[in-house]
C-alpha cells in the first residue's frame, strides 16, 4: 500500500512532533472511511523534546519514526513549517501533496496544486484540531490529549501574543474533553522539561532553533529555550556563547541569536554573536558582547524572527 | 473603516471574478456577526469575460472595481492565484493576509503567518462554497449562481481532468439549491461566449493567458481559448499567429504557447511561436509552424502548465 510521510520541521518542537502524529491519524481515518488504498505514516527529523517524550508515553502513542530525509518518489506532507531550510534533506527530488501550518509563507514551489491549510494561529494542533471537527472524524482521548499539549506549549500556556481566540476556543474544549484544568495540564508539561543547569548546552541551543535566510541572501539561526527557570539558563551564558559563536564559524551564518524565554515573567534574555550590529538595528538594543532582557517578548515568529525578516 | 482588497489574476477568468465577489461576500457576513469593524471589497485587475457580465447582469450583481495595482498600506486576499508574476502590480509593497487557491504553489513569501487554503481541486469557488458550510454562513441564491457558473466554467462542465468527486458535489448540491440543470447551466454560459469568427485576435489569444517563470529564470505566456466553434478559432490561424509572434518580440518570451480548447470533442489545437523545440520536446510533437491537435488536453494547469514547468 503506498505510504505518505507526515512530518514536521528539523529540530522538532511538541508542536512538530504532535501534529504529524494527530494529522497522520486523522488522515488514516478519512482514507479507511473514503475506502482508499493508501497509508499515512507520522515520522520525524529530529530528537524528542523532553515534554513529547513524557506526553506520548502518558498517553500510550508510539514514538514517529526518525528519517534522514527524502527522495524520488516519496510522497509528503509538511506539518508546522513552510520553508525548505527547515524541512527534510531531498525536499525538492519528493512530491508534497499537503501543507498544514501557522507560519510565514517560506517560497516553496510545487509543480501540481496541494492541499495547503495555514492559519494565522498559535499552534499547528490546533488547526488539526478544528480539521477532526470539519470532516467529521471522531477524536480519540489520547490523541486529543498529545494535540493539547502542543497547543499548550506553542502558546506558552496561552501567553505568546500569538495566542488567538480560535486558540482559547479550541484549548477549551479539548481540555473539557480530555478531562484536565488546560493551565495546570501546561504546566505540568513545561516542568517536565529538563533542568537548564543540567542539560548539555547543545540540548539548550538547539531545543527549539530554526534557520531562515535574509533578503541579501545570508542566512541566520535563531534559537529559542522556554524555562521556568531562567536564572539557570543565565548560569551559562559563557557555554552558550561559546557554543553559538562556534556555529557562526561552522556554518557562515550572518548571525545567530539564542533566546531564553521565561514563561512565568513573560520575557526573554537575547543572547548572540556574529554580526550582531545587525539585531542591535532591529530592535534598538545593544546585544553585542552582551546578554539583554526584553520584556513581553515570548514569540520567536512574531516578535524575533518577523522584524529581523522584516529588516 | 478599513478596507480589505479581494482579488483574483490578471487577465481574469470567470472563477477569478466570481471567487472574489463570493469569498468577500462571506468574509463581510463573518466581520458582521464577530462584530469586527473592516469590510472586504471585491476588485479585478482586468476586463470582465463576457459570460461573466452575463451572470453578473443576470443576477443583479454589481461589477468589482477595476484597479490599477495595490502598495504600501494595503492589505489584499488573493483569490484563484499565488504567483506575483500573476498578480497586481506593486503586490511586494503590500500585505497578504489570505490566499484562496487551486493552483501549485507559486514561490510567494510573507513576513507574517495567514490564512492560506488551497486544495487541488476543479475551482476556486468551489473552495469559497465549501468555506460557507464551514463557517455557518447562508449563502444568497445570487451568490450561489455566480460560483455555480464559476465551478462550470473552471472545470469546463465537469469534463476537464482536474475535476474531483468533492467538485461533482458541491456543483450538485449548489445546482440543486439555484433550481438549474448543472450541465444546461454550463451551457448556456459556454454560449454567451462571443462568436470566435468576429472576436478581436487579441481577446482570443489573451482570453485566459497567464506568465509562468521557467527554472532558467525565462518568461513564457500560456493561453487557453475554450470553445464551442474550433472551426471559427482557426480559421483564424494565421492572425493568431502574428498576434503571439509579436507578444515573444516584446515581452521577451522564451516562446507562447497557445492554445484553442473544444470542449465537446475534448481536445486542443495547439499553436506556438518563439522556442518551439522546447514545446516539442515537452510533449513529443512538431509545432513548429504548424499547428497541432492533442486529444484529451482541457486543463491549462495540469496538462499544459505543469509539464511545462516541471521540464
Ligand atoms: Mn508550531
Ligand atoms: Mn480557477
Amino acid at each position: 500500500m503506498p505510504s505518505i510521510l507526515v512530518f514536521g520541521h528539523k529540530n522538532p518542537d511538541n508542536d512538530a512532533i504532535s501534529a504529524a502524529i494527530g494529522y497522520a491519524y486523522l488522515k488514516n481515518e478519512l482514507a479507511k472511511k473514503n475506502g482508499e488504498d493508501v497509508t499515512y505514516e507520522a515520522v520525524r527529523l529530529g530528537g524528542l523534546p523532553p515534554e513529547t517524550e513524557w506526553i506520548l508515553s502518558e498517553n500510550g502513542i508510539e514514538t514517529p519514526r526518525l528519517i534522514e530525509g527524502v527522495g524520488e518518489g516519496d510522497k509528503v506532507i509538511l506539518v508546522d513549517h513552510s520553508e525548505a531550510l527547515q524541512s527534510a534533506e531531498g525536499l525538492e527530488n519528493a512530491e508534497i501533496v499537503e501543507i498544514i501550518d501557522h507560519h510565514r509563507l517560506g517560497g516553496l514551489t510545487t509543480a501540481q496544486p496541494l492541499r495547503y491549510n495555514a492559519m494565522p494561529v498559535g499552534s499547528t494542533c490546533a488547526i488539526v484540531a478544528r480539521e477532526f471537527g470539519i470532516e467529521g472524524i471522531e477524536m480519540p482521548k489520547a490523541i486529543a490529549a498529545v494535540l493539547l499539549g502542543a497547543m499548550l506549549t506553542d502558546t506558552v500556556i496561552m501567553k505568546s501574543p500569538t495566542t488567538t481566540n480560535f486558540d482559547r476556543d479550541i484549548i477549551a474544549k479539548t481540555a473539557e474533553f480530555v478531562g484536565v484544568d488546560p493551565v495546570e495540564y501546561g504546566m505540568s508539561i513545561f516542568k517536565c522539561r529538563s533542568n537548564p543547569a543540567e542539560l548539555p548546552v547543545d540540548k539548550i541551543v538547539n531545543a527549539d532553533a530554526k534557520e531562515f535566510e535574509l533578503s541579501n541572501g545570508n542566512k541566520v539561526y535563531i534559537g529559542q529555550f522556554e524555562t521556568v527557570d531562567l536564572q539557570a539558563v543565565l548560569g551559562r551564558e559563557a557555554e552558550i556563547r561559546e557554543a553559538i559563536k562556534a556555529l557562526v564559524a561552522e556554518k557562515g551564518y550572518q548571525f545567530v541569536l539564542f533566546f531564553a524565554t521565561d514563561i512565568l515573567a513573560e520575557g526573554s534574555q537575547f543572547i548572540c554573536e556574529g554580526d550582531t550590529e545587525f539585531v542591535n538595528k532591529v530592535f534598538g538594543i545593544d546585544v553585542t558582547g552582551k546578554s539583554v532582557w526584553m520584556p513581553g517578548v515570548l514569540s520567536r515568529k512574531k516578535q524575533v524572527a518577523a522584524p529581523i525578516l522584516a529588516a
